[in-house]
């Protein structure tokens, strides 16, 4: 699955809403990401901690067989805005050549919990998931990351 | 819960980022959440899709004492961006005037399933949940919409 | 000038262009900015150099009688993000309450210039301009900032 | 200047932010920016107006031998968005790989002018120019189109 698929289907679905013909997702476009996150060669995540590396990195170890690095500089600074989970993921776009880059960190404005999203090599948003605040649910953060990826895996069929 | 407190804050959340004494969420920017929810008087909802509408507005009107409305501009044009959920809270943002803005739409690209999001008076991101793609689970859409309010809701506590 | 006035501005130019008959600005919109740009009351501007407040806040004085006040919260972590400046006002609105956001940064990726805007209470972007990097043209910083607030104003016909 | 050069200026540049070292753009950064924009073999512009691609084809095939092609989608949807020449050079990164994407459109609200932007293969952005609002000051389309791709590669030292 390289670039050129992913685009050539996000065109047509595009065109499809300028017709107002578009119906919702298709399976094709959900097989789509599921051959994009298989096939990454390189995958950066977007965290300096290594506890939440190793959690991600052994989950996604199991679907594809790529080198997954962590990020050597701090995305903290992504708190500051607006979306930052999403914040972080571009940060590793920005400094990083990969396939695929994951991210987690507070879904919106403090207080709102925590989001984990998977991006491509254009800053493409794939999947994601979501886990309430910490405040509001204690689970040990292992346990809690891993739940992320399953889960966002999960939603497109892995 | 006005605007002034949640500033506040975010204020000092940010403030704790930059000095890196933040250590994840905290109770009461939970509860700042929850209140300014449960506070709003004007809330527009970013669809115009009849069904949609009042399956949020039915689990909505329990939680809070607002007038509800729908917005009466066509958002499809939203599914031409990086994330359309939050593309059409925006174009709700834009237009009206409200303490709080619902929007459905999708995640991220075509097959990414679906993101319900939660957003107050300036566009900051309250809550927001996740559904994975219609290709992939087929419920009923008012079911799954159901299931997306409240569980944006309980995220928060509510 | 009201919020109110401004969306519903937004609204008629966003079903225009919905309808396919939307020709480029109108002269009341800018009309509508300026308004909204000289009735401000309250005014944050997104830096912590006391010196480029200084020049922003005397030529703004001079066009709205406003409450003009610098964040008091440093900014620069904005500078990991893919439109610094945006991201500066970002931030001011999201921990104070105004009329009016005035920030200045970088445009875009390291080397790429400064960009100065004025975002409205709810973050819309009312105007803005550009200035090369500062590697390739040695001005002054405080004259530099001059001509950027009256390049900005001056679009709008300020 | 591939890529990965880019990657690794931007990623000391933001090191340097994190450290509080950073102090205004590198000579060595503009040069970069140069010199994606002269490499590209690739380039989309994301307009489906036949005379505004015949004014940018015209000045950016003096300066890079490349293919230019003009995106078959129609973009103007991105006028409902909060900066929408940015959002059309985002549609374009979507559906289409290239080296580089140029797009030009309003660049907030109505009235607030326009934007021609200059992104990367992975939307970063590299340079910018902006008009006044058509409602301010008429001249011909071409003219000023014109005026704002030297304008963006004047910038950048092009």
């Amino acid at each position: 699955m390289g670039n050129r698929d992913l685009s050539n289907l996000i065109k047509r679905a595009y065109l499809q809403s300028l017709k107002g013909e578009r119906e919702g997702d298709r399976e094709e476009e959900v097989e789509a990401i599921r051959e994009t996150i298989k096939s990454a060669k390189k995958i950066v995540v977007a965290t300096n901690n290594e506890k939440k590396f190793k959690v991600i990195k052994n989950i996604i170890s199991e679907i594809c067989d790529a080198e997954i690095k962590m990020i050597d500089l701090d995305t903290k600074v992504a708190d500051l805005s607006r979306m930052p989970a999403i914040a972080k993921g571009l940060i590793a776009l920005d400094v990083e050549d990969a396939d695929l880059y994951i991210a987690r960190g507070r879904l919106g404005v403090p207080g709102s919990g925590s989001m984990l999203v998977i991006m491509d090599s254009k800053g493409r948003i794939l999947t994601a998931s979501l886990s309430e605040s910490s405040a509001i649910h204690k689970e040990s953060l292992e346990r809690r990351i891993e739940k992320e990826v399953k889960d966002a895996l999960r939603r497109v069929g892995l």
